[in-house]
């Protein structure tokens, strides 16, 4: 997606440990606009999957998530990481661990917002060992729900989770992927 | 709102220590549509006061902010509740304790994306005790940038939050204020 990488090449700052900043648009401030081409994309590459649910990951996700849900008329659902008052007891559970705040973490989707009949589309900001799509993978399976792809905003081609996840049969569309950070520049697929 | 209240007549739960459950539709599942509407009313009632910017706090605040943000053609900012690779070191910060999850937090906003010249709508699912209200103002007043108001889908209207900031002068627009829950009948104001 050619808009996301010019922004992603003019805005994006190359840090140590192979982490890409793009908080001006993506993760902290959010560029509502950019966002809406987005779900565009997603939808035209998703839209024939007749997707019943758009699930994502609190919290960079979930703006992602909504705005894209926009385009195929489908609620979104997010798994938590805390636990809350506002979550009930019947839950699904997975083990997480975060490539950015290096903890382990469990998320948690309530059993009642996925059924057996659900086509899922998975969207999530980044993509990098693939720990979060393989942890909602395991609470679709659970739930005997159909995961159909997973819809990824930036892919660090050279982290391991695109091809892991490939490797399984998920389809994974990621509108930008790059290949290289080395020596701070950004090197696209 | 008269659709918004509906939804919650037919789908919240009260549970046990005034906690509200409306996570068919509002903070685990999110229904998109309704979303549209709720960001159409915020829009409605702030549309003539030259917005920049809707902050909200991560994770349920996200997506309404987002949606509402295509009304006013305005990024979005949320504040972070957890230290990441991904922020600043650069950061305004506020303690806020969550009235859900029963802790106290620190919430971090980059420098970067409040500037003085802001106009600010605060957007968030409930309105309580007030607390993450009161964080985010801390650091808009920190950084000079004016707060215009506070936009709230539920507010709790049986606990100090509403009066507490009204009291201080703040706009705080509530798209339905729930006056109690006792017995677990909800009775709007």
């Amino acid at each position: 997606m050619q808009l996301l990488k010019e922004r992603i090449l003019s805005e994006g700052r190359v840090e140590k440990e192979s982490i890409l900043k793009v908080d001006s648009f993506l993760n902290h401030q959010i560029d509502v606009n950019l966002f809406n081409e987005i779900g565009k994309e997603f939808h035209k590459r998703f839209h024939d999957e007749n997707i019943t649910k758009i699930v994502t990951i609190e919290a960079s996700g979930i703006g992602i998530a909504c705005i894209t849900a926009q385009y195929f008329n489908v609620p979104v659902v997010f798994a938590k990481k805390a636990m809350s008052k506002n979550l009930d007891d019947d839950l699904f559970e997975s083990k997480v661990c975060s490539y950015t705040k290096g903890v382990d973490c469990t998320i948690r989707i309530s059993k009642k917002y996925i059924r057996k009949s659900d086509k899922i589309l998975i969207i999530d900001d980044f993509l990098a060992n693939g720990n979060a799509i393989l942890g909602l993978k395991e609470i679709i399976d659970e739930a005997g729900a159909e995961l159909v792809g997973a819809g990824i905003v930036i892919e660090k081609g050279f982290q391991k989770g695109g091809t892991l996840l490939r490797n399984m049969g998920i389809r994974v569309e990621s509108l930008a992927i790059i290949d290289s950070m080395e020596n701070g520049k950004i090197i696209f697929r």
